[in-house]
C-alpha cells in the first residue's frame, strides 16, 4: 500500500467539513484502511494470568480511588502500515511508553465509559453497548485515531467478561465499570497522525455516585468546555483534563460540578448531559435538554435512552424538547415558578437529581418533591435500573455469557 | 498537612476567573504547596547509562521520525501527599504507567519546546529557557497538574545538557530539541485533580522544518483551535491532538498547516504564531501579529522575541502592532497590493516564510521579495540565529556549562 494511501486512512477526505464530522467521514475512515488488517476479534490471543488477584471487600476506598481492576484486559495494536494485530486478553498490568509517545504530549487519545450489571436473576449485562463502541469509532476518527468496526469491539468486551465476570462481580444489584480506551502510541514528537495505536479494554471499580440531597452546581462564568467548530461531541481526553481547573474551583465554593455554559446556553453538567422539567407559560409541562446540532455536548447514551423512554411512555403527561436554551430563561422559569426538577444524566453519575444552581453568585433551588429526588428523575432512573438488572426484559440490556 | 489544602494546591482561589488565569492564580499555586516538599534540582540523583547509545548519523531519517533521544533523561515525581520527590538523571527509557493513569484519558499533560544550539564559538546555548520554564508553569496550572519554581526546572534542563550535550551534540551550527513535559501519572479513573505527576526533560533530534518555496496555508473554514474561556493560551496537549484532523485535511489537500481562525479572526499559523507585513491605507508600514488579550493564542518565546527585536532595530522602517485583524482584511489588502510579506513563528518550525495562505478555495499569494523569503522574515531571523548561535552575545542566549 502506498504511503499517501496510508495517509488518507486518517485523513478526512475533500469536502468533509472539519467541524461537521459525520456519517460519511466514518464510513471513510474505515474504508481508508481497506488494505490493511482489520480488528478482528476472532483473532484474539487468551493468556490467562498466574497471578490472580484477590477481590477487594466492598466499599474499599482505596479500590475505588486507584480504580482497582479485574486480573485481566483487552490489548490491540494497529500500525500504519499494516493494520491491526491480533487483539490479547492477558493479565492487567502496565503499559510500557517511550516518553515521546504522541498521547504524553498531544492528547491523541479517547475513550468510553460503560457499566456491566450483575441482574437479579444473576445474569450478567451490558447496557447498549453497541451504542458505546459506535461511539468510540467517533471519537477515534475526531482524534486522528485508527478505525475499526464498532462489532468487533464489542465482542472484545464480551471476552474480557466472559472470563472475569463471575470471579469480579458476583452480586445481584451490583456494578462495575468497562473503560475502553485508545491511544497514540508511537514514539515520535512530530505533530502527525499517530503512526501507532493501542486499544485497551479494562474493568474497575467505581463508586455509585449518588449524592445525598441532590447535585449542586456551579454555572460557569467564563470557562467553556467546547465550542462550535471544536470537539466537545467526542469522548475525547481533550474535553477533560482542562475541565479540572474549573472543576476544583466549584468543589472549592461547595458546589459538584460546573454547569457548563456557552454564551449563556446550557450545555451539559459536569462529565453529564444536563435536563430540567418546566412548565412553559402556557403551562405544558416539557422535558428539556440541550441538541446535538452544533456539536458541542457529548451524544450520551443515558441522554439518548432517557428521551426515548421518555418520548414512548411519558408523552401523555411530559413534551420532550431538545432545544437551546439560557440560564436566563432558567431564572426566569425559577421566578414564575415553572420549574418542575433537574437531573444530570451519564454512565457514571447515571440519572442524579440536581438539588441547586448557582448563577451569578445566587443559588437557584431546584425542586425534589420526592424528597430525594424529581418525580420524573426518579421514573426514568426507575426505568433504566430495571432495564440494566433485567427486571424488565428489553433490548438494550445484553445478556453476556460467562466460564461457569 | 489537611486534605482540603492539599485539595487547593492545584485549584484556584475564588476570585480567580476560570479562563482568566493569571499570575495571582500560579502564585496561589506555589503558596498552597508551601507545606509540600518543593521542586528541588539539587536533590538530584545520577545514575550513568551503562548501555550509552550511538548517535545517529545526519540525516538519519528514522531519529527524526521516532525522535530518537540521547542517553539520559530527566524524571521526577510529585504526590500530593508529600510533593516532589528526589528529581533523577538517568537513562533514557520507557515510561511504566497504569492503564488507568490520568494521563492517557483526562489529557492531564502539558509541555515546552526549546532547541539547545551549538554556536560557532563550540558553546552550547539555550534561548530564553527562563521564559519557556515560567509558561511550563502556567500551562500545568491550566491542565491541573502541580506548581514547582520554574529556575528549578531550568537547573534540571541544565544537568541533562551538561551530560548529555558534548556526545550528542557535537557540531557548530546543529541544535538538539528539548522537551520538558509533565503528565498526570496516578492511576484512577476519576474526573479529578490527578494525585501523582511525573516530569520528565528529553532530548531528541529534530528536522529543520524549513520548507523551499515557503509555508502554503489553509485558512480553516469549519474547524476551531481555541475559544475564550478555553485553553488555547496554555502549552497542553487538549491543545495539539484534536488539531490533528484539519491539519490532515489541509495536508491531503496540498498545503502545510492550517491557518486558524476564529470568527473570521487570524488567530495561529498551524502550531506557530502568524506575522504578517503590509502597509496600510495611509501607506504605513506595518508588523502584525494577533494579540495576547483574550488567551486563545499562545505566548511564544519567538513571537515575544520577534516583537522585541523588531521594536528595538526595526521601529524607523516598521510599525509594530498587536490587534485582531480578519481574513477579509489580508483579502482586502491583498486586492490592493498592499502585503509585504508573511511568516510563522515558533521553536519548531522557526521563522518560516509563508507563500500562500488558502481562503474560501483561493489562493492568495504571499509575496517573498528576497526569492525564498520576505525581506524582515530575514532579518529577525537572522539576528535571532546570531543570538541563539552566538554571533551575538546577547543576554536571551544562555551559556550551558558542559562537561569535558
Amino acid at each position: 500500500m502506498a504511503p499517501s494511501a496510508i495517509t488518507a486512512a486518517t485523513t478526512p477526505p475533500h469536502g468533509i467539513k472539519t467541524a461537521a464530522l459525520t456519517a460519511s467521514a466514518v464510513y471513510h475512515q474505515i474504508e481508508a484502511q481497506s488494505g490493511l488488517r482489520p480488528l478482528d476479534a476472532s483473532k484474539l490471543i487468551f493468556t490467562p494470568t498466574t497471578t490472580p488477584m484477590s477481590v477487594p471487600a466492598k466499599g474499599d476506598a482505596e479500590a475505588y480511588i486507584s480504580s482497582q481492576c479485574s486480573d485481566h484486559m483487552i490489548t490491540a495494536v494497529w500500525k500504519r502500515e499494516t493494520g491491526w494485530e491480533s487483539p490479547e486478553l492477558k493479565p492487567y498490568g502496565n503499559l510500557s511508553l517511550a516518553p515521546t509517545a504522541s498521547v504524553l504530549h498531544y492528547a491523541t487519545e479517547c475513550f468510553e465509559g460503560m457499566k456491566v450489571y450483575r441482574g437479579y436473576d444473576k445474569k450478567l449485562r451490558l447496557f447498549r453497548p453497541e451504542a458505546n463502541c459506535a461511539r468510540m469509532l467517533i471519537s477515534a476518527t475526531r482524534i486522528a485515531l485508527p478505525a475499526f468496526e464498532p462489532s468487533e469491539l464489542e465482542k472484545l468486551i464480551l471476552a474480557l467478561l466472559e472470563v472475569d465476570g463471575v470471579k469480579w462481580l458476583p452480586k445481584t444489584g451490583d456494578f462495575l465499570y468497562l473503560r475502553p480506551t485508545m491511544i497514540g502510541s508511537a514514539p515520535g514528537l512530530g505533530v502527525a497522525t499517530p503512526r501507532e495505536a493501542t486499544l485497551f479494554v479494562i474493568m474497575t471499580f467505581m463508586p455509585s455516585l449518588n449524592k445525598e440531597g441532590g447535585l449542586r452546581l456551579l454555572a460557569s462564568q467564563n470557562g467553556v468546555r467546547a465550542w462550535p467548530g471544536g470537539f466537545g461531541f467526542a469522548k475525547v481526553g481533550a474535553n477533560y483534563g482542562p475541565s479540572l481547573m474549573a472543576t476544583g474551583e466549584a468543589r472549592a465554593r461547595g458546589y459538584d460540578q460546573v454547569l457548563w455554559l456557552l454564551n449563556g446556553q446550557v450545555t451539559e453538567a459536569g462529565a453529564s448531559n444536563f435536563f430540567i422539567v418546566w412548565k412553559t407559560k402556557a403551562g405544558n409541562m416539557q422535558l428539556v435538554t440541550a441538541p446535538l446540532g452544533n456539536k458541542i455536548i457529548l451524544d450520551g447514551i443515558t441522554r439518548r435512552s432517557i428521551i426515548q423512554l421518555a418520548k414512548e411512555r411519558l408523552s401523555d403527561e411530559l413534551e420532550l424538547v431538545e432545544r437551546d436554551f439560557t440560564m436566563d430563561d432558567i431564572v426566569e422559569a425559577v421566578n414564575e415558578g415553572r420549574i418542575v426538577e433537574a437531573f444530570a444524566a451519564g454512565t457514571a453519575y447515571f440519572v442524579a437529581p440536581i438539588s441547586a444552581i448557582n448563577y451569578n453568585d445566587q443559588d437557584l433551588d431546584m425542586p425534589m418533591y420526592e424528597g430525594d429526588s424529581g418525580k420524573y428523575t426518579a421514573i426514568l432512573k426507575t426505568w433504566l435500573m430495571n432495564i440494566m438488572y433485567g427486571k424488565e426484559n428489553h433490548p438494550w440490556g445484553v445478556v453476556v455469557k460467562e466460564k461457569q
